[in-house]
């Protein structure tokens, strides 16, 4: 049995659920993969939870919900520093949100853990796309790994599938549909909805943002198609390398145009090997009836891979909720140790 | 750099493939992997091909379709043994044909392989089906791994999408199509062929074997669910407890019926958790417009995990060719030495 320490970063719905999750989990953890989880701090902007020496903060989720006790440890303005000093190094689970211009809170997160020789599990997306190589880098030097399938599709295997699954062959392009929220508006509006009520709709239904920025205009799509590239195609694309187009401009007559040829309008993120030269792009696009995204509706998600040697491979589903990422922070947490 | 012997059982459509296959990425393991693969010796029913002590036989499947040169090493009769005893441990390649009584000569070339510290890499189905957790249990105690990627659909990703993709979830149903030639025939019947002319042709497109009982019998696909979902979902499936269907008597007009109702017919390996109750079977079943599998027509194949943190994933497509089977064992040497 391996102890292994946890440290989450970021106390929004996501890190709700890692910290929910792993409570359920750590007996099957115990059992089938000899690792003993330990939820030592937990962090949100205004301070953090810190495990009392010798005790941890499983199950602190539901405490917090429930109102039944006091959550323990809580210290206002805790600093990450004070605890990773503390522990014997295991996992840093980063939870914050995304953004774009600085990476930030997550980049200052992950070099300081990284530093003191702590795994990353990443869920948020900015730190890796602004300084994937630098930080992979950081890691290898330190004898850590950094994975981020919380931030690569989630419940939907990508990077492991791409870097695992398919290792040996060369991969001749990628295409996905990369965004729940996106998918799932575009869906709506077959059905007959405007963008806008689609939008409000998804967004009253807690799957889109207030600021739906991010999803809309196609810069999670970009995120994704961008890791994992540089990650299981070996490129070196900036965020300012890709092609953008959001949904934004999309109309129904432009679905049900798609929709009368036997098409369907997708929001597709794509690599696109050309010879010697690689582009990245998220673009709207027609695909036909047999293809095989054209029945991935809704928040669902899809990736396909195509190579040299195996063919053509999609992989498409999973779950596009917060429970459906603290499985996919939690599936990182075993493979780091199994390896 | 790592220098990795192999040995390969098994000179047939795979294991030519699959020389020719390594010689031709020889340079691209060595750079993406570290490994420098030597291919030692390699087997048919008659004797072997052995390399002089230094060298190896890398490119001898171009050699002797060439016919240009004397393959190096020729002796008639030679033994595993006399080679294995040789040989600093490597990777034992598995390629004889499938046989479902005894298992052999799959069984007795694995055993004696473990026995000396070699890893596995099998295609060939036969000794895992019957002696699957004694197998496991024996490479366990000789600290050494099998993977049978080739023998569980091949280049479409299957277990390892199940243990590694999946960690962490409970695995609470299996569903696939299993096998390219069964579906290819259903397809091809689809088009208004009868079963037998169907099958007459894909044999004589060198898909089927000249014996097809092993594929529309349905014996593959049951191989197939079996060693799945006794390795992603810890059952102990015995060949004799898998509900077997095959599809000699589908009719045209049983395939029309399906259609006619939006539906398609398929030949479906499954996994059927109830409550406590584990049950596999291998089935026609009509499935509706909807379903991820709807679309995989011809050789493509197909599987999904419904799980209960992830939702379902789908896997679908993988070349159903012998070079789609040497990658699948290609990627599982590279994978042995990864972890």
């Amino acid at each position: 049995m391996r102890s292994v320490n946890l440290v989450l970063m970021g106390f929004g719905n996501v890190g709700k659920a890692f910290a929910s999750l792993i409570a359920e989990k750590s007996a099957l953890c115990r059992d089938r993969y000899g690792l003993d989880l330990r939820l030592k701090a937990a962090f949100r902007s205004t301070g953090g939870y810190f495990a009392a020496p010798g005790s941890d903060i499983m199950g602190i989720a539901e405490l917090i919900a429930s109102a039944t006790a006091d959550p323990p440890g809580w210290k206002t303005g805790l600093r990450l520093e004070e605890v990773l000093i503390d522990l014997e190094p295991g996992v840093l689970v980063e939870c914050t949100p995304t953004e774009l211009k600085t990476g930030n809170p997550g980049l200052s997160h992950i070099t300081r853990a990284l530093d003191r020789k702590w795994h990353i599990a990443a869920a948020s997306k900015g730190a890796l796309v602004l300084k994937f190589r630098e930080l992979m880098a950081r890691a290898k030097k330190h004898g850590v790994q950094i994975k981020y399938s919380g931030a690569t599709a989630a419940a939907l295997p990508t990077v492991d599938v791409g870097l695992l699954s398919l290792a040996g062959t060369e991969i001749l392009g990628i295409e996905g549909i990369l965004n729940g929220v996106t998918n799932l508006i575009m869906t709506r509006m077959e059905e007959g909805m405007t963008f806008l009520d689609a939008l409000k709709e998804t967004q009253s239904r807690g799957i889109a943002e207030p600021d739906p920025s991010l999803d809309v205009d196609g810069w999670d799509a970009a995120c994704k198609i961008l890791l994992i590239s540089n990650s299981v195609a070996g490129t070196n694309f900036s965020l300012s390398d890709i092609a953008l187009e959001g949904i934004r401009g999309v109309t129904i007559e432009d679905i049900q145009k798609a929709k009368k040829e036997g098409k369907a309008l997708k929001h597709l993120g794509r690599l696109i090997r050309d010879g010697g030269r690689d582009k990245a792009e998220v673009k709207l696009t027609a695909i036909e009836g047999n293809h095989p995204m054209f029945h991935v509706a809704g928040t669902n998600k899809a990736i396909t891979y195509f190579t040299d040697t195996m063919g053509a491979i999609t992989v498409s589903g999973g779950k596009s909720d917060p429970r459906g990422t603290a499985a996919a922070l939690l599936k990182d947490i075993i493979n780091i140790y199994r390896s």
